[in-house]
């Protein structure tokens, strides 16, 4: 099945969650409901929200339950790009102005922490404490895995390891518990929910290792930003520190790298982004994407053969497939 | 009862808040660890933990229980003021460089992020979701509170409502919730814990006036940071408000205050603050904190007398008689 059937299929449950996503950013307070519905209407594929109803779909499926989770996670993720804008000076995502652009950082800090009160108000209204406390928890890794970022900008020296640990964190881990908590809240049991978990955390890697290669690979109009702008701004992607591994690239990109680094953010990274595309390293992060979707559709298995495992298959085969 | 001997009463319990406070801010991430000790190596008065192990005695008392209410409520109040510091562009606090200021804004921004994670964490642990509940409307609260901080600086047109509605969100309601989490935690009914609710919000909004007060009329000795700190940032307080309305004082105060606006936060406040310290406006603030005092042991009647009541009512008359 194509994502955009599946999708069709979730059409009247994904427009209730839209709702509420919208309602809930609506404050008596007309500049927070001015920057994060700014945000919400730059839109995205929702994919947090999708995997929440789909694994809602292993246990008791109850709307009025499983959008008091996904609506939440799509709000930390909100949240998440919010902050991550601050300190990535990025002026667009998604083709749009950022909060920090039309705005100032100051009022895109706020507006992080207002949209990440609101999805706890929404996640709180459920009475499962073990629901809070998963979110809880993600939320602390996710800053961890921010400040490992800031702390590892322009470092060539990192390993694989540092950068895998990293997008665990960064990415991997909310998709993890989008799958787990869609699960709990509908109260399947602990073995299916921890597949569930498995199968989110694999395809969150593989998607962040393939949004890694996008920005290197990708035209400005697919990726929605210039390409090479990780590495403009410090972000060592796993395609790099696999090129910096390749003797025939390495020496010509540690030394493109410093270029980047010393012009401070505007350097050019054309011939990086050469060199880079020309090395080992593409393939080897293309093979790991491979293989982090194969766990995924193994992590599945055991679980039982409704449409929804079908549907979260076909996601995890289209997370593969982006083309470049 | 003097403060200190209410503190020398509470010390044990105290101790155990402080040693989980310092626990709960080690992460596996060095530089996190190092942000969030430094902040809390400050010190201060540990208020809220004060007042939610207090609202404990008016049910079952339970460190283990009030704990987990009384950490993550500090918790909370330290991460706003590591945001805060940001927005502020605060150098120093308690006589300590900021956070933003020893490292930077980014670092600032997701050190507050991960303080607020890591509440959120320990307070999950508590088996009771209006607890959980209570504490992520308040965090949306305050930061509504924070735009508005944000929108009114160097306004001067503001009304003294809007001055009174932002502290109660910046201060008043944190302390409130910190009278109520604590009595809830030890299931107090709840005619106990909404008079707990609004002695603290009393006590919080005499508390932020005073220090409002403070930064007028206090030596740089007291206040940690020079005198006029708030007008310089705009920050407009209430005596400065109520010195707006004094004839006397009005045309060259906002001359003072345009001045200090186009000098960008490096203005001179001296002149500001002479005119202010011989406006009426110092007494009228003065007697407001008076009658929030008033009204927060009002609060209280109808409890039993027990020992804790006895002590937020010292405190409550202590916040009144603060030493400008």
């Amino acid at each position: 099945m194509r994502l955009l059937d599946i999708y069709a299929k979730m059409k009247s449950d994904l427009e209730v969650i839209e709702e509420r996503l919208a309602r809930s950013v609506s404050s008596d307070h007309s500049l927070l409901t001015e920057t994060s519905t700014h945000l919400l209407k730059a839109g995205g594929k929702r994919i947090r929200p999708v995997f929440v109803l789909l694994s809602g779909k292993f246990g008791q499926y109850d709307l009025a339950t499983l959008e008091r989770v996904a609506v939440p996670l799509e709000l930390i993720h909100m949240a998440s790009l919010v902050h991550d804008d601050v300190i990535d000076d990025a002026a667009t995502r998604r083709g749009q102005l950022t909060v920090k652009a039309k705005w100032d950082n100051r009022i895109a800090m706020y507006t992080g922490d207002y949209i990440h009160g609101k999805a706890l108000t929404i996640v709180t209204e459920l009475p499962n404490p073990l629901i809070h406390q998963i979110l809880a928890k993600a939320m602390v890794q996710m800053c961890i895995g921010e400040m490992e970022q800031i702390r590892d900008f322009f470092n060539t020296k990192q390993t694989i390891r540092d950068y895998l640990l990293r997008i665990r964190r960064k990415t991997a881990l909310l998709l993890a518990i989008s799958c787990q908590l869609g699960a709990v809240a509908a109260g399947a049991d602990a073995a299916t929910y921890n597949r569930l978990y498995r199968f989110g955390y694999n395809v969150g890697m593989a998607f962040q290792i393939g949004d890694d290669l996008l920005d290197l690979l990708g035209t400005e109009k697919q990726i929605g930003k210039p390409p090479g702008s990780d590495i403009r701004q410090g972000n060592i992607t796993l395609p790099v520190l696999l090129a910096l591994n390749d003797p025939n690239v390495k020496d010509a990109l540690l030394s493109e790298i410093h270029h980047i680094h010393a012009e401070g953010g505007a350097g050019d990274t054309r011939a990086a982004l050469k060199l880079i595309r020309k090395s080992e390293g593409i393939k080897i992060a293309e093979n790991l994407v491979s293989r982090y979707i194969f766990k995924a559709i193994q992590a599945l298995e055991g679980l039982p053969a409704i449409t929804a495992k079908k549907n979260l298959t076909d996601i995890a085969h289209f997370v593969a497939k982006r083309n470049y």
